[in-house]
């Protein structure tokens, strides 16, 4: 589990001061980086056996489109407002301060679809619930959630309990 | 060739009317569409043997990370300003009405790098030329461009002559 923590940076004072980044950059730029925790996600979506993935701008899209690539199952963007060209649902979410949305394409999820929802970082959870929402609203079901990071210091926990949530490694502070 | 478009859906007035987008998203929703493509991309890839894969954000991702994924390359982003933690440097491109930048990390790029740029269009050329410009100022060389869509009627062939640019289908209007 640590051996992938080895491939990850952390930055001190981004995006702002008192915050310590951790950088998956270094991880993906190493292609036995890149590979152990793709290992590792592609096991966890394997088990769920899902018929989409969806994958959250932007770097939801580079672990979600290698595991999509490696089991066969079509990649599904969930992405911020005006960027998805046909009709779209979309569900807000708060930020620290204000909201922002994501959208998804409402013909790129079916009635009863089992979907495996992708991103890299699960920190206060609002980016994550607000997919799992447009997935279950187009009549999809959540049947997991794969990650590589969890910031434990942060309330994911609270706002995904409904969910089956995995990740690869975690942080206990910033 | 032609049958990646057949994955391709055409959408009217998108951002704006008269503009007709060739959308993606039902090529990787589809996991043989998406690997058609990737089979293709990956022989031009491959045949450059380099070193890194630049991808540039955020669709260049989706191509990009499979492609990594596949040949054992590492995988670089070029972002928008800000969401690059570490050292960057940056240049600037034109758009339609005024300016934008792309952002690569200092340290992700080391002097005589063979490197493969890879997005999902070729139109204006403004973008892919600025990310050129960020690999030779970081001393790689950019030994090929691989995108999946050539607009023909748009200008990039002329700013990205001193390139080896390969692309897998064409349209000659919007």
């Amino acid at each position: 589990m640590d051996t992938i923590k080895q491939y990850i940076r952390s930055v001190p004072d981004f995006p702002k001061a008192g915050i310590n980044f951790y950088d998956i950059t270094t991880l993906m730029k190493d292609p036995e980086g890149f590979k152990l925790a793709l290992d590792q996600m592609e096991k966890f979506v394997k088990s769920k056996d899902p018929d989409k993935l969806i994958c959250i701008e932007s770097r939801g899209f580079i672990f979600g489109a290698a595991l999509s690539d490696r089991l066969d199952i079509g990649f599904v963007p969930a992405r911020k407002p005006g960027k998805l060209p046909a009709e779209t649902i979309s569900e807000e979410y708060e930020l620290e301060y204000g909201t922002d949305k994501l959208e998804i394409h409402v013909d790129s999820i079916k009635t009863g679809d089992r979907i495996v929802i992708v991103d890299d970082l699960l920190a206060t959870g609002g980016t994550m619930l607000a997919v799992c929402k447009l997935v279950e609203k187009l009549g999809g079901s959540v049947e997991g959630v794969s990650c590589v990071i969890d910031l434990e210091f942060l309330p994911w926990r609270e706002k995904l309990q409904a969910y089956d949530v995995n990740y690869l490694i975690s942080y206990d502070s910033e």
